[in-house]
């Protein structure tokens, strides 16, 4: 079988089985969820946790709320705690870390034990791995015979890049998944299967966030020209978030449907506008140097700039953009 | 006041104040802290939390144990939530976020709930504040007024780059501390005030990590030939740190002075480089083209490059490491 072919065949088989839980859907304008992450590297801070913040903006473009991020250690009683509180609170709960071979990968242990429930070798597995083993060309070991022993009660989420299968309980309307912790298998695993799931699970909640980008005033000036938010806001958030180069203004919104949405965001996004727009250059991700220098393109002006003490910052945020020599005249 | 002595004398105050738990000191072969991070910005991924991983290396540095790491919203019952079950379990707590002077920020007010205090405007933090506004140019504002007040029974940890304090409490062997949740200035106070202060507290505890880089061996091959770990660790936890460019695997010791951590690690690094060392290319932050660019230098060989289906991946590595020019002769 193609490495395509075998992608689709085990996405067929899980989504095969999830049909066994198919009648698990949430209805509600908030479902609510925990990100726990497993590892000793995050708590020594070795690494810095990026698969948090990836699951979480996935969770939220599929209208799933992310309440709580726990981080613990590769220690058996900290993890069970962890499952345990998060999982008597939280009707989403996706854990990422210790899903490896080696003998400090002890969450597929925990999560036996939480569950209640014994681990099995499964066919599948060993098929999936085989083939991946095969493709690297690395030899059949003990640690890939572990890597197909897999909790009796819980649900493949296939592993496409990865000898790792995720782990994916569903119980009493609440689902409890657990994926490797190496980013880039994590992400295959939320995109591919995660991602769709929860997408056709979740109805009835839908979360947008609107980001304005200021600069030139201070989180202070800001709120002062803003003033008394809950005049305005009718349910909406607004958080203010400073750094060094401005203030990023961010408006979120959780409603039942998506028109609906966007329209409060509008609504609030106009009265900011309103109060401080001579201080918002963009909104998302917009960079500072990118829109100006598309206004310059746009109005067919150029721009030289002379600078002191600044270690040519300002040359090398614009010379940053693709296309920036059509307006860049000179710097200095 | 010069900007200088007004540091100093903030540091001189703050130092004053320490004299007060002086006589506070964990003297124990393990101190273990939780770490709370606090924003909207986290939970819905916005932002990448490198502030936990940060706190956690310094803590580390001085002997303190990182077990938890918690993240809420700017939500006055997560918020409180996450103080009881932290202040509970460990004697250092830190926490950011939530410090500034906007209506989202209300991490302050929590603090004075779950300690039983009032605020009150302090005279020390005006001054402060007043000499850091007419430094940037900014008047004096309800914002400022409203960040020179303070909670009556804390000690200030003086924040030397913004307008909010840090808060600390000292109560029953125990440290709480809250700080701003912008990385510059959290930074600044970690290694100003919090650092030293626990340096000065923290005796009998000293943690020590060492890292290994490998490259071309799985993290299943390394396992199987390092073979059972607990024969050989006698107390020094081994991780196993798999990227698709090789495995790290890291050796971490705790123990009551520093010449015998130091002597145990170096017992467990021999005993891996012992069974995997041809694997091994260098530890800490080495990074492989750097290591090989030594190696090349050291010999006077020359190295050319001839790559294919890569973008000249090998090549820009290469040429990433300065000097490279003496060894790199050719790539294609």
């Amino acid at each position: 079988m193609g490495d395509h072919a075998g992608r689709r065949h085990l996405r067929d088989l899980c989504q095969h089985r999830y049909q066994v839980v198919s009648a698990l859907t949430f209805n509600s304008a908030c479902v609510k969820s925990a990100i726990i992450t497993i590892g000793d590297e995050l708590l020594i801070g070795q690494i810095i946790n990026t698969n948090q913040a990836y699951i979480a903006e996935r969770l939220n473009s599929v209208g799933v709320d992310v309440e709580r991020m726990l981080t613990v250690g590769d220690d058996m009683h900290a993890i069970l705690q962890a499952f345990q509180e998060s999982w008597s609170s939280y009707q989403v709960v996706i854990v990422t870390g210790g899903l490896g071979p080696t003998h400090d990968d002890i969450t597929k242990k925990a999560v036996c034990e939480f569950f209640g429930t014994g681990l099995t070798s499964r066919q599948d597995l060993r098929e999936c791995i085989q083939r991946l083993l095969s493709k690297r060309g690395t030899r059949w070991g003990p640690t890939a015979e572990e890597q197909t022993m897999f909790p009796e009660k819980a649900e493949v989420i296939p592993n496409p890049v990865g000898t790792a299968a995720g782990i994916l309980f569903a119980e009493n309307g609440k689902y409890f998944m657990v994926l490797p912790g190496v980013p880039y298998e994590m992400k295959e695993m939320v995109d591919q299967t995660i991602v769709p799931l929860l997408a056709s699970k979740v109805t009835g909640s839908v979360i947008r966030h609107l980001t304005l980008r200021t600069t030139g005033a201070t989180e202070s000036m800001l709120a002062t020209q803003i003033g008394e938010v809950n005049l305005f806001l009718g349910g909406a958030r607004l958080a203010f978030l400073p750094s060094p180069t401005g203030v990023r203004l961010r408006i979120t919104v959780q409603d039942t449907d998506a028109e609906a949405a966007d329209r409060r965001i509008r609504a609030v996004e106009e009265r900011i506008r309103s109060k401080v727009g001579q201080y918002v250059y963009g909104t998302g991700e917009d960079e500072l140097a990118e829109v100006l220098g598309r206004i310059l393109a746009e109005r067919k002006l150029t721009i030289a700039v002379a600078e002191s003490c600044t270690g040519g910052l300002i040359a090398d945020k614009l010379t940053d953009i693709s296309g920036s020599s059509r307006y860049l005249d000179r710097a200095m």
